[in-house]
């Protein structure tokens, strides 16, 4: 049985030889993995239609090209507050028809894959689900383009091999984002591993962007990562603004004002361009 | 918002004071987290009935007191070997009911929690899924113990707060299991924290079992850790037997033959008895 | 010149086959890497002559069979306690006439290992001095045996290596100390990576003991892991006892009075026999 | 005595309230921690006079303001090449009358530190030497600049707390380096921590220059990780460079051609004005 298994092995779908001029994601007219960088930004999670509208306008004018917000919150605790679930997602929705930013939103479940993609133009997965077979399965089928978080202690082969299981279930819009992996310092939340992000773009044609803000979990560290991000070959961000920060329901310490966002997007626009990217404001 | 959280927050459930005497799991007519040292033992993955009874047949001789086999097998890449699903399930129940050997299995698809929960005795969580709450939650509903493998980079309190999900689901048959973190060492597959068990020991009044075959990921070296596993106070233990190691479908380099194992068994029983435990052979 | 190098490189020195059936390093009397566990204990520092004669005779009547005592502290602050230097190692001397307990104690400095040499019977090297080759080389030369402690972030090659350097400068009286290793959990200091002690058992001929005290950093976890140890097959410990941890200088909440220490050789003598070992208290 | 020691514990002297706009480190005409961003740039070890003069030559040509080479080599194995030594010293201090190029060099032994300072700009700890008591007090007595690396599982606090080591001896001359972490990635030979040149920044008035060739430990890596360097707020960088890096006698593969050298050059340029700094090519 062995055998039969070798014998059915491809040379691996994530490849870079496979797509050599790298793979283009598109998603609500943005394209992702060209040579404009992509930010996505918005609050760590969607808490009321107000908090949301603010914060899609606030990035949208600051230049951000996709709306990020959490429906479906997986915590560590089981009383911490767990998102709105549908009703999140339906704001989401209606902030992406007010403002026309494209919207991704994390799915946790397999049995809610197909709402999740009703409302959201991709779907992420989360860091702890990263090698959720199953879940991985099941987005594959959705038809709309993913983004998956590298796993906390997850190897660069790991991975992309998670990448493989939506790219073998015939899904080839997949976007990879790191966000940092375990790390033994107090001070920072997790190590950013921005060698990962030069390995990968080697390894793989797919798309690559950096997740600062859960990386290092304090509002002060994110600007200067997302500038190391740029500089180091990302091809987009996701990055946590909250009209309030001192107010968020989750993650409140680790996200940027409108204000603080405005002025790093100003900053990566003149990173993007000394490596010959362009980031439109 | 916040506040209604908070209000509700209760003391953990895990919390040693909860139960003081350390809750007793119980499957088959075995009992975990007692005074006898529980192991488990049996194939990483069942590959056909030959070869799940013969290692059945073997590990019971050697006085092991549960039968694991995994039948949904979550593996690195897509391409490998995923295991014989359904089949498989049915192979096992058919070997229990031949060896009288209770059954531990892997569930990995919220979906097959039912399916699975109908033909094994304890469900096993394993360590990619430790923070797939959605499984987490399905589990608890499902009337079976439920064995959580601590997730590779997860700290003590992310594992504990993990059962919480479980406990606060109404499912109070929880046993945790250490199975190794990541590490550095190219040597070792995973780092055995066996400090963990000490500590996890004095915080919760669940019972905790070692699995030293996916923590050292080299059969030569797990009856050392099976041993110090003991003698550091698990009240259990999972080790992958395998009627013929080097034709294994799965994980044959971390698989002891019936012959080690029984060799093992022998050293165990007098460590058990050296901190004043049993263990029947 | 890469061949030149090359050509001389000999068989690796610490390569168990060297020596099958292991090299015994003989300090004061007591034999180290024989049938015999041998434990090493006393305060993280001298302080005074009254704590450390305190020490030694209650570890000496628990069945201790060197003396440990630092002299010479390395500490993560400049503003910390440093040791009482010269004065210590006079005290170390003299408590070693009169119990009759060789005595062990950290040199870290090169000029300073004449010093010490004249007062130790076994010379430490540090955690964080596994790769100061410089200091290596020197205690290589001083006439006595070195207990070479792993490095904080160490491959097990990496300390292998470390210990070929004083080997190679012609002193095979090295003894080996695992004493935990980064990790990222914030209740324990280190994590204790007992599984190292079954591969260096494997690969070389040298002696292996444990410090479980500086692994876990809290005196309650540090009999399970001293139980482990000696089950997993360490030929020795090497244990902080102080006599009033609560007024230690340096390291108390990793101290065990000794009550507990005696209490602790006790079960260390079952389990010693266990595994096949004896520890004569 | 505990509280005699807490009694002349001043406040940290690295703290970032000290010297509130940045510490100055001048070496041979070069200043540190300024607006202009510095790179020290040359072969991981002197291997003979034409090598070191083609290398400083070409690194010179290409911008660098730096020379490094090691004379001094802390190797794993005491069979590989340790360096040419003070023959190496002599080299170093011809090429800088030749080119006009600072030096720094590594400095492994506290007697040879006066011998190193008599012919290098800089001192440099390395990794494995970050907490070295020992050799920090008596770089600090040199008169000389002195260049201190990460450890390679330091914390940050650790390496600030080592800093404070020389700061506290009177040598206020001390520049951060960001050298890579230990992690679990086969690929990479360490993690660079990119943010804690952010952290450090922020906590500290000393300068933090980034050595991405020892973190990546793979010279296709080395240009996106120096210009993320630069991008995060570092003001320098340490950069393996190579007449001919497959004749290197240590680190061939982390070294940049003189070729690819000047071409990182010319990108470093272009983000160091896009964050508001400067680089002379």
């Amino acid at each position: 049985m062995k055998n039969a298994v070798q014998a059915i092995m491809p040379e691996k779908l994530f490849s870079r030889e496979r797509v050599a001029e790298g793979t283009l994601v598109r998603a609500g007219g943005v394209t992702i993995g060209g040579r404009e960088i992509v930010v996505m930004a918005g609050p760590c999670a969607v808490e009321d239609r107000e908090q949301l509208l603010g914060a899609a306008q606030a990035v949208k004018n600051a230049g951000a090209a996709v709306l990020r917000g959490g429906a479906f919150k997986p915590r560590t605790s089981p009383y911490s507050f767990q998102g709105l679930g549908e009703e999140g997602l339906k704001m989401l929705a209606e902030v992406r028809d007010i403002t026309g930013l494209p919207v991704i939103t994390e799915v946790m479940d397999p049995r809610q894959v197909v709402l999740v993609a009703d409302y959201a133009d991709i779907l992420q997965i989360g860091t702890r689900n990263m090698q959720n077979y199953t879940l991985l399965r099941e987005v594959a089928g959705a038809g709309k383009p993913v983004l998956l978080k590298r796993g906390q202690s997850a190897t660069i082969e790991e991975w992309l091999l998670a990448a493989e299981y939506i790219l073998a279930a015939g899904n080839s819009q997949v976007i990879l984002c790191e966000r940092g992996i375990r790390g033994f310092d107090p001070i920072l939340r997790n190590t950013l591993d921005l060698a990962s992000v030069a390995v990968v773009k080697q390894m793989t044609h797919l798309p690559v962007i950096v997740d600062p803000s859960h990386a290092v979990g304090k509002w002060h560290y994110v600007p200067a990562m997302a500038r190391a991000a740029v500089a180091a070959g990302a091809d987009g961000l996701l990055i946590e603004v909250h009209p309030c920060p001192e107010r968020a329901l989750c993650d409140g310490q680790q996200s940027l004002t409108p204000e603080h966002f405005a002025l790093l997007m100003g900053q990566l626009q003149h990173v993007a361009r000394a490596v010959g990217r362009t980031l439109s404001l």
